[in-house]
């Protein structure tokens, strides 16, 4: 029998997790029984929420110190109880930061078959990439000329809202960390200009950049920057509130801008949890598919070699420094 | 040739409006030039939104210390330069704090003939009711058994967006400042119950008025009731933005809820303008028009008698006293 190598939480970060949060430990091969399937891990996605759950305030759950850590996976059925899966299947599941695991038939998904590359379900054909099309999309409805503002602009969910918005022709503004990836951002996803956040005041950026306000905001990022671009918002804006990045290393929560703000521009904002549109997403799937082999749609994923990276490559992602969707390749 | 007596602005007030923040002076009686109408005074309405037009923070404009206020009248036509309008006619126009006042003919409207009670142009069926129609009917759409929280339950807006939901099937749970608005709000207006937000513990009456969560709030204050409620809310809430009682006599803004609470819960919030709803105003008030006759709609109104009583009763508004919608009888 083979080892399953498995990722835990080994205690609680109060601020910036490190690597030495984390434990790589032996762990028992798993079963499995009737109706179920054991799956090998063969991609990991990375993701922001996952601090939230070891802070134990996310609603899909906590991770304690020695639990496995959880993740969404692609993985391969390597055994089948289970009537709709053969071995060999590609499926998308919440394996978790581990070689092995064992799911219930009706928990997990086969990857579509005009999936070429299968990390991308991960991505931005997975849960960021429906993300990113139900809020800007299906939520924000752009229309062209909006002007639209993407934080973490090259990130899983942000660089696929903000090619979504290409699309719909919307005139396009990223926020990132580093010069590098708004470099990336303008001359590789196509968007019309993009803020380093760390480089001057970004109030007075967005002034130039959008002399006749934002029309949507998709936010990724929370605290000081939705109250600086809510300031700038024009009449009939939609803001998406979909993730927090400002507050997840932070034991407090952020206060959100002064509704005024949004009393003034008539906003319509809208709470997103991507949960919610599991019904839709062959829509999304398929759009995007699409999108891919015209080329309107550039995937980036930033991909950590074998499971003993993880750890490294999730305090990376949440100091920002990943050039695109953070994945592993287990 | 009559006296035009008029209420000015005589300095602004740094926190509660009193009456000597005002004066009462005898102005230049108006002359209908072309194309004018010269109108005398019949109601006047007061309005929270005043509070920030004396601070210069309002978008319609502000007033300065040695200004005419300005705030909705319905006037009658004494002199007519325009063919639209006969003397006689009852219009509604913003005639301001005075007894004369001098328009032009496309920016003022006849008060339609199915308002039996012209004061009622000013609130249940004028921009009060607007208001609450466009916030509620419009923008929150209420199903029956939405649990709807309306703060200022009795006010002009609130009164009239909690009778509303009513008649929608809601549960309706009002919050006003004293036990005698409750009561009213119960007894008089239909409410299933109504929290006097100065006793006891606002979350706690909500976590047992609420078990299942807020669907829908209506917010007319800000501040932490806006916090108290949103952390409240039902999954697929919507929220009203539309007053902030909470600022008006505060120099500083308070911030909004954290985020992560209207993401929790899927909650789209609407920023309302009313005056985005006046191409909609003759559905607002053939809808009202027809609740009233048939006893679903009661009015309330708070009435003032003369010009001379204005500032008081406006002071009265600010300080939470009135018992309907504030309108001064000229």
């Amino acid at each position: 029998m083979k080892d399953n190598m498995q990722v835990q939480l080994a205690s609680t970060p109060e601020s910036q997790p490190l690597p030495e949060h984390f434990s790589l430990v032996k762990g028992d091969m798993p079963q499995a029984g009737e109706n179920q399937v054991l799956c090998e891990t063969m991609y990991l996605s990375l993701d922001p929420y996952m601090r939230s759950q070891i802070a134990g305030r996310h609603m899909s759950g906590s991770v304690n110190p020695g639990d496995v850590m959880r993740g969404e996976t692609v993985s391969k059925v390597i055994e089948s109880n289970h009537a709709n899966f053969n071995v060999g299947d590609v499926v998308r599941c919440f394996g978790g930061w581990q070689n092995y695991s064992v799911h219930d038939g009706d928990t997990i998904f086969k990857v579509k078959k005009e999936i070429d590359n299968p990390s991308y379900a991960l991505s931005a054909l997975g849960m960021p990439g429906l993300t990113a099309y139900a809020g800007m999309v299906w939520q924000a409805q752009p229309k062209a000329g909006d002007v639209v503002v993407i934080p973490a602009a090259i990130g899983g969910v942000g660089s696929v809202a903000g090619q979504l918005a290409k699309i719909y022709g919307c005139t396009v503004i990223g926020i990132a960390g580093t010069d590098e990836k708004c470099d990336y951002a303008v001359k590789n996803l196509g968007y019309d200009a993009c803020i380093n956040r760390k480089k001057g005041d970004l109030g007075e950026q967005l002034d130039k950049l959008c002399p006749n306000g934002v029309d949507i905001f998709f936010d990724l990022v929370g605290g000081d920057m939705l109250n600086t671009v809510s300031e700038r918002l024009a009449v009939g804006a939609r803001v998406i509130l979909c993730g927090l990045m400002a507050d997840y290393n932070k034991t407090t929560r952020s206060m959100g801008p002064p509704p005024a703000m949004w009393i003034k521009a008539r906003a319509i904002v809208y709470g997103l949890v991507v949960y919610d549109f599991e019904p839709r997403r062959d829509e999304f799937v398929d759009a995007c598919v699409k999108y891919i082999k015209e080329g309107k749609l550039i995937v980036r994923e930033d991909v950590a070699q074998g499971l003993e990276a993880a750890p490294d490559a999730f305090c990376r992602l949440m100091r920002g420094e990943n050039m695109g969707k953070a994945v592993v390749k287990i």
